[in-house]
């Protein structure tokens, strides 16, 4: 919890045993006292104290001594600090906090807004490729002008963005009422909306219709998030003559022949886009590198990509068989009996995950000297995680906008030690 | 699904598509004909070929021709070649094809049974320690009575057993009279019940409470099993005086201490054990090497480790990042699209699995020269996987009963041709 509130940069106190909460009743006690819902409390993040009240806060700026440390900082720093963001709001936000691009657009969180979930989910269940396509053509517009927003706030800064990952049921509707609502609102019986559901249901989501395979067996969204990406740039370049070269960043992908069939559709669709347009741009095409399977092959892999993108998440959910979902039943007792010192999903595992890291990086520049290589996952944030990329050789990391200034100075740091190493 | 009726024994014709099977009549329609429930079909597995009526088979023997090449096949034969056998009469089996003993012996299996799953599930649903340890006291006398069956179908024959690797809830009721049942056994509400399945329930249970962490978070159950087989084996050497070295397997191992602490109470209760009996035998821990992690430090596991067993459909898995129980939605495309040439599951991915299992080797060989390698996936009976496993120079492969004389040509033609090659 203190890790994602620290993401959403939101002030965090866990672990509070002496807090007693009466969900039902809506209200807690602590020292003594009843807190109803409605009612302000204060938490002081740093201290772990508790007030009463609403003590007014100051918005985070990087001014001051703040802002001096961080000019130095980037006076040593090597790798470049990109931000994870999927919002216009978050990425201003981050370049403010000296943010230099987008390191990872995640394009799902767009799909999820209320007015959109309805088309999407239409999409999801269509029977043919004809109606599929008819529901993706609704969309293009609303991921288009996310597109723009997001090109218009970066100023110029570069972004990478992520094709659609997660599985599809992950849209569909769960509870009863939604599910007679789409029904309805598709002219189908609930039966068949509930059949088709049931169809797209997996034992194992983390590793089931995800990513690129997404891609692989429906080309048509692949084509309308080039199709999008593509006139988002060319209309914010003839706007606001932004140098834009769209980054296109194809997720999961575990052999050659996977990014090399999903990178045709996207060139393909991106040319006929740009003679339609008469306008033309650079645009590069790349991947994450997220399954044990991606690294081991980089050297094949590196062949068809203009980056790679650790997402280290997923990598280490793969490379120590546990999903970040399950592993709470069993990590405290890890951690109890020394058997690991730290949490693999906050602090890079250099051992094991790092190992694959360092491959995948080797293999990929030998081949392909110009790979641009970077990190995408949490780890980007975490300052040890940080250092460990300035050994690897990366360009960049990419982090949650308030985790933008640690990742600076980190950064600074790790140069400055391997500098002082004589490496 | 002709894998699996290979591995069963049974012959298997599938994609037969002018079958019209009505599943509701409990009926199918065949050149013309229509069968009933009850009616009997011949297959021949070799041709592809269905006959009408109930056509009488032979038993497979080794004998004639076919004993004389597999006598040829051994003489040349580098590898052993094991089996993965869960209950005597497959032990059996797989000795009269020639198994020179069983390579994977899986636990879990053996809990599954009528007369024993509501004791196991006594054991799951227990609040304490001590509630569970009874529910296990109860499960000792079933489990040591198997090991004593296995030993003796084996006459001497090495065998190596794998402790408890599925989830937990796995074991638990799905229908509501079961969960009653179970509620009213235990003398708990079926809320109660229900609210422990609940609690038991993953996300992504290929990646959750499993293999080790079991013995990690529930000590008591690796007690259990070390005691089973400990005294399985002091009975079956004081009777019939076969030499047994108990070879006790633990599963989903991704780091060198959790191997250490399980194996600490492995080594603790056996040595009690025999002090118990009086009666002192050699016994070796080792490990599956099947999650990617377990490979990329295998150096440091090795210290740990008698044996590696390469577990090569999980740590395919975990290479790919898809499950099986999933990858079906996919990987039809994949093939028609040309982007896999094969089936992972059924024929080893050198390229990407394959390296990691290479890496093991070298690594664990080289900490631990005397470390004996073995594969006991599905690939262990998969003449190309087998030739594989001869490359890396792997000590035994392990399969199925009916794969057994399928691996011992196999393993003979792979001997012969790294021979030839000067190897």
């Amino acid at each position: 919890a203190a890790v994602v509130a620290r993401g959403m940069g939101t002030c965090c106190v866990s672990g509070c045993n002496d807090l007693k909460v009466d969900e039902d009743g809506k209200e807690f006690t602590l020292g003594g006292k009843t807190y109803h819902e409605g009612d302000y409390i204060s938490l002081d993040g740093s201290t772990g104290n508790i007030y009463e009240g609403d003590i007014k806060t100051v918005e985070a700026t990087i001014s001051g001594n703040f802002g001096c440390i961080m000019r130095w900082a980037d006076q040593f720093r090597k790798m470049q600090v990109r931000t994870n963001a999927d919002t216009p709001a978050d990425a201003e936000n981050a370049v403010r906090l000296g943010a230099e691009g987008i390191g990872l657009c995640r394009t799902e969180h767009m799909f999820f807004e209320a007015g959109r979930i309805p088309k999407f989910r239409r999409m999801i269940l269509s029977d043919t490729v004809e109606q599929r396509e008819a529901a993706l053509q609704e969309l293009i517009p609303y991921q288009r002008e996310d597109f723009i927003a997001m090109y218009k706030a970066l100023r110029g800064r570069p972004m990478t963005v992520r094709f659609l990952d997660p599985p599809l049921h992950e849209f569909l509707p769960k509870t009863e009422p939604e599910i007679q609502a789409l029904a309805k609102d598709m002219g189908l019986t609930v039966e068949h909306v509930k059949a088709r559901i049931a169809e797209l249901h997996e034992f194992n989501p983390m590793m089931g219709l995800r990513g690129c395979r997404l891609g692989v067996i429906y080309p048509e969204i692949t084509r309308m998030q080039t199709r999008a990406i593509i006139e988002a740039a060319i209309a914010v370049k003839l706007e606001c003559n932004y140098d834009i070269v769209p980054e296109i960043m194809v997720p999961l992908v575990g052999d050659r022949k996977e990014l090399l069939f999903v990178k045709h559709i996207i060139v393909e669709t991106a040319e006929k886009v740009m003679r339609e347009k008469g306008y033309f741009l650079n645009y590069k095409v790349g991947t994450m590198i997220e399954i044990p399977r991606a690294a081991l092959t980089a050297d094949e892999i590196a062949k068809e990509a203009d980056f790679f993108s650790f997402g280290t998440n997923d990598l280490t959910q793969m490379t120590f068989g546990f999903s970040r979902d399950d592993a709470g039943k069993f990590l405290d007792k890890y951690y109890d009996d020394k058997i690991y010192e730290f949490d693999p999903f906050s602090r890079l595992d250099q051992d094991g995950v790092g190992q694959l890291m360092k491959m995948a990086v080797e293999r990929g520049r030998k081949e392909n000297p110009m790979l641009h290589c970077g990190i995408c996952g949490e780890h980007g944030g975490d300052p040890s995680s940080v250092a460990f990329c300035q050994e690897l050789g990366l360009d960049y990391v990419s982090c949650s906008p308030f985790r933008v200034p640690i990742a600076r100075l980190a950064a600074a740091q790790a140069a400055i030690n391997l500098k002082r190493q004589g490496r």
